[in-house]
Parts: C-alpha cells; structure tokens; sequence
C-alpha cells in the first residue's frame, strides 16, 4: 500500500451505498503534510509533461491543487460550478448531465485563464462517474488548450467514470483505486497499480452515465 | 505599499459599484508564489498564538487556508456554504441573513472538527460586511473553541465588516485595506496600516447589515 491507501486504511469510513468517508483528511478537515506527499507523487508522476497550468473545481480539489502547485510551480485555475448560469461570452461553461443525480450541473472557467499555449494537469479529489472531470476535459479542449494529465487523489474502480477517460488516452493517475468496499466489515479492496494494464474496457451501454457538452 | 497592496495594482481591476476584480492572481486563478507570501505574512502576525487549526470557508478561501497552514504546521477544515440544509445532530450550523443580498446562507462545520481545545485561526479572501465570518466566529464559538485571530487578504475597508470585528475584539489582520476606489480613473485608496488606531467606532444603525444565529 502507498502512503494515502495507507492513510485511507486507517482514518477513512466506509458507509452503506459504497460511500468512503475521508472527510478527517481529505475533503472537509485536510491534513497538509499528506497533500503535501500526494503533490510531490503527483510531480513524480507528470514530472515530465510541459505542464504550466493546474485545473481543478471547487471546493474540495481547490487544496490539494493549490498544495501540488508548488511542486510544479505554476498557477492554478479552480473551474466553478452552477446549477444555473448567465452565459456571457468571457466564459467556458461545459453542461454536464448527470444521469445518476438527474440534474445538469454547469463547470465555468473564465476565458482569459485558458488560453492554447496552457499545457493543463487537471487535479481533483474524487473520480467515480467522472462528471465532472469530463467536463473540465471538455473545457480545456474548447479552449484549444491541451490536457498532459489528469491527478486524482481516490477513485473508485467500480463506476465507469476512470475508464472511459482513460479509454480516451488521457494519462490519468489515481494515487488510491478503491475496487471494493464492505460496509459491514470496514474492508477497504485497492486496486494493484503495480501491474500494467488496469484499464479494462467499457461494457455496451456502461459508459453513459453523464453527457456533457460545451455551451459557448 | 506591501506585496499584496503592489499586486492589487498592478492586476487589480475596478469596476463601478466598487468592485474589485482580482481574479487573475486570488480567487479564480490562483498565484501560488503570492499565497505563500500571504501564508508567511500570516505566521509573522499571528505567530505568537497557539494556533491548531486554520479554518476557512469554500471556495475560494480554500487555497490561501491550504498553503498558509504550510507556515503554521497545523491542519485546515472549511465550512461548507449551503442555502438550505437538512440538520443533524452532528454538524454546526451558522445561519447567516444577509440584508444586503437580501438572503440567508447557512455556514455548516462537521461537529467533529472543531472542540473546546482548538485554537483556531479564520482565514479568508475577501471582507466586506463580514457576514460569512460572523458566521465562522459563530461556529467557533459553538464549539468552544478560542478564535485566535482572523486573517484576510483584502478588506474593503468602506463596508462595516471589518470595524465591526475589530470592536468585538478579535485580532483581524487585512493584508489589504481598500478606502475607496475609482472606477473611471483605476485608482485604488489603501489604508496606511503602519499606524496605530484604525479601527474607528461603528457609526449607529451602520453596523446591521447581517445577522446571524446558531441553529444546532
């Protein structure tokens, strides 16, 4: 196990529904020496894309990309979300359907933060349907900008959203997969990132789950 | 003119209805070099405190909290803002009326995240009638917990926030203090913050613009 399986072992909670609780640490009290350790793991493994430009989305990303900017020493650019938005044209805003929470949320970045000189790592906590995160891809791309990567602290390897992106080919680095949870007995089953090839492939009619598209 | 005060200037833009736009380095892009100033500024005024825990509130706080718990060695919990909430027993609550925005927010802390032995420092982008923090000092206070002091990058010095603060007693350091602005011109006042005696006393009915109750 690496340090945040570790960290996930001991302080995180597993609930019913395959919900993981890592809110003692990660996303509602978080601990600054891990996010410290995830930014230097996260420079390890994108240490040589061009990357002059970290993305991530409020508000639980906004910590983890702020601590790992420091080891890329670039600025970061934190997407906004919305329910509903007065379009203006200095905005990229990606419409993102969830069709497992059954509403469309909309991710805004203003125009003039991405430009096609920006090389991005896109950075955020958590990845299960990847809502989100594909609208942070779309937006990079509307923006004639290029995605070199995409950080993620835990995802979960049972929902779709990691390997549609990368089926994509994007570079996609989770520092925790959690393949598994047991709520009754507390286990916690990661995914070996050890051995090559742990992408899979999509089921038919899997990968659907959200939709999205670029508005402006 | 300090580091935070030059860049206001120099990347700072005014707009009518004393707006300031500083989304190019604090609060939608974010300089990462600049919040570490900010973060080492922060040590330097309330270093002599036995701080614990630097609390803030989503989302755009999040990232000046993260890397100035860098300096203090402590870790960051932020409040989550929510315009309707469902209560339990395990989260504190602040409910914070806005008479200026004519709403009212809720400020929510997970109970477990804040105890009677915390020594708390607030941080926070921007101050003008105080609201959200009237609503984090609440919490602390809910808690048990000592606010040591509050920090802030830019207060607007003409909105009543900050002097209402500062009459109730808490060490409130605004790396920035705007006295006024000029739309048409650019122009920026900024307090002189080098001598004593800033605080001045709340002219009467000036200092209701928010009211805000625990609901827990």
């Amino acid at each position: 196990m690496n340090f945040l399986e570790e960290r996930i072992v001991k302080d995180g909670i597993v609930k019913e529904g395959n919900v993981l609780k890592v809110d003692s640490f990660l996303n509602h009290q978080m601990d600054i020496k891990l996010l410290d350790q995830m930014g230097a793991e996260f420079k390890r493994r994108f240490g040589n894309k061009p990357i002059n430009k970290i993305l991530t989305i409020e508000a639980s990303g906004i910590g983890i990309a702020c601590v790992a900017a420091q080891h890329f020493d670039v600025p970061v650019v934190f997407a906004k979300k919305s329910q509903s938005i007065n379009l203006d044209g200095e905005m990229y805003v990606a419409e993102v359907e969830s069709f497992t929470h059954k509403c469309i949320n909309h991710v805004i970045v203003a125009k003039k933060f991405l430009t096609p000189e920006d090389h991005v790592l896109i950075i955020d906590d958590f990845l299960a349907n990847g809502c989100a995160l594909q609208g942070l891809i779309q937006i990079v791309q509307s923006a004639g900008a290029t995605v070199e990567g995409i950080g993620i602290a835990i995802e979960k390897g049972f929902q779709s959203g990691g390997r549609i992106i990368r089926n994509l080919g994007f570079q996609l680095e989770s520092l925790a997969i959690v393949d598994g949870m047991n709520a009754e007995t507390g286990e916690i089953q990661f995914r070996d990132q050890s051995t090559a090839g742990v992408s899979g492939s999509v089921e038919p009619g899997e990968g659907e789950i959200c939709r999205s598209s670029t508005l402006d």
